[in-house]
């Protein structure tokens, strides 16, 4: 079969690879739906993390599953299922916390750009759908996987509560999903900073009330201008950069909650701001598994359409245009159909 | 008067002083009972904050309220009353959330190492015992003001609950106190991290379940070998420096808290260390105006003893002897008789 290898900084190709098989007892084999192109990925493609050897990428999936090990017992061939782009087998101690994305035996999914992948630990990573979904509720469902569970920790994190003002930093898939888990945990005011109309108008679809397009130490003054001098309750930081996160701290009030989701690129930060700050701080990969029987819900019964961030719907075999896409920032992120 | 002031790195004096007067309404003056040199009158003391003037010192109080300003409504003369070290109104939207150490008015309290002293913010910052306290119990109340405040908050921070398993790094009064304070929140298990033969015996008293004698990684180590490989769910990290926040952090299990409360000294925080850890984190000067009511009452009603953690009971006129015996750690804490 083909699939999608990085072979350097801006090189992705849709080539021959082998096949993916059942390699343990607790394996299964997917048939990909649809998969899509992550934010994380353009580490790679930038150049930004180096490249040393050829990556099978694509990490967020759903689909049919056409085969499982010996030892796997809660999803069976036929069945529809989605999983977390963190494997873990959701019974160590960590996952036992509802921290599956530090499972003992954690791996992270790879070759999910392909037609088929193979799923480890599947008992503790996937999970089955109530039916087969219409091809409509596809793209909502494969948003579950990491894009929408990583917003949805981001507002986990960030302790959003009913009644709460929260403000999201970053208006890539993730912070657009942000806010609307913030939405979904009934936020009352949801500050978005974003100064891209079509991100702009989504924003606002997902339920941001207010939207800033200045920037760093500007759009913290506006956000203390518009809670009264007060700070936001919650931050969620979805973007991973220094300024990104300054931004966020000094947007919270003193004992306001601050997450941060994207994996952070050269950022410090100093003990004493932090302190003065008062904030409360958690970041981490998103433990997506704890959070999927809830999201899976909230699609299935249509609730919440996280999908409406794939702004580009190319065949798989077009991947390398999805990452352009997504590089250029001309897509919000790419769905691709195998 | 005479009262305490820092002229230079070492160099303190019981000098004579201006005698506190009201200066605003809302102000009092409170006849000390008893005062203390804090871990924080260290850092000045050494030189590691430089003394750029002279400093009066001391912000750790309780006593006897002598006079009142014309808006003060909530103690009167003649009540015997403890005070943050934090000054605070009590009122504003940082104070309502519970944060009265970020107050929009916020003060620190200085000259408590006197006989006398003005106290701002006096409805906001004083709480009157519920009767004249007997000597034995001043210690005790004491301590309410900022050493077991903070260790409180260190507990509360570290997100301290039933059956939980707790690291206190330092062994300082604050983390002693941080000791008590998880103790008093029911933990199942406390571990210590000392190598003083005199505050080991203090952390067994106040509740600690271990003792660690070994350093950095490998205090880690035996704390990953105490939790069978998991990690703290909670870690009071009561020191302030590098080490000591590395090795909260690698204490903690994923998804763990980690409070810190002393002020850090040139200590940064790697955010992808922070990020893989997945631990919630907070910091910052203690809102013990928000705890008092609590801790006061927990002394009154001799539930607890925090006033253990004085080992050297000195006449304020001696008080360069009880600066020199904290600097060379010959004494836990001390408290200082006007």
């Amino acid at each position: 079969m083909r699939g999608t290898v990085l072979h350097a900084a801006g090189d992705v190709r849709y080539e021959e690879v082998p096949e993916p098989k059942i390699l343990k007892p607790t394996d299964a084999i997917i048939r990909l739906a649809a998969t899509c192109v992550c934010g994380s990925d353009l580490w790679s493609y930038r150049g930004i993390n180096p490249v040393k050897q050829p990556l099978y990428m694509g990490h967020e999936y759903c689909g049919i599953v056409e085969e499982v090990g010996s030892a796997v017992k809660t999803v069976k061939p036929g069945q529809f299922v989605v999983g977390s782009f963190c494997l873990s087998d959701n019974t160590c101690p960590h996952c036992k916390h509802g921290y599956q994305s530090a499972c003992e035996q954690r791996e992270f999914m790879t070759g999910a750009q392909a037609p088929y992948a193979r799923v480890a630990l599947a008992d503790g990573t996937l999970l089955a759908t109530p039916g087969t979904p219409s091809p409509e509720m596809i793209p909502h469902l494969l948003a579950t996987s990491d894009v929408l569970g990583t917003g949805w920790f981001a507002a986990d994190a960030a302790n959003v509560q009913p009644g709460m003002t929260v403000v999201v930093v970053g208006d890539g898939a993730v912070g657009l999903l942000g806010i609307l888990s913030a939405k979904q945990k009934s936020a009352e005011r949801i500050i978005a900073m974003s100064r891209h109309e079509k991100r702009q108008k989504l924003a606002l679809e997902f339920g941001a009330t207010d939207i800033l397009t200045e920037r760093g130490d500007e759009d913290v003054a506006r956000v203390k201008e518009l809670t009264g001098g007060i700070g936001a309750d919650a931050v969620l930081e979805c973007v991973g950069t220094q300024e990104s996160m300054h931004q966020a701290i000094r947007s919270a009030r003193p004992g306001g909650f601050v997450s941060f989701v994207g994996v952070p690129h050269d950022m410090t930060l100093a003990g004493e701001e932090l302190f003065w700050s008062l904030v409360h701080l958690q970041g981490g990969p998103a433990p997506v598994r704890s959070f999927l029987p809830n999201l899976i819900d909230l699609v299935w019964t249509e609730k919440i359409q996280p999908g409406k961030v794939f702004d580009l719907d190319l065949p798989l075999e077009q991947v390398a245009d999805a990452y352009r896409a997504m590089d250029e920032r001309t897509a919000i992120k790419a769905i691709l159909r195998p």
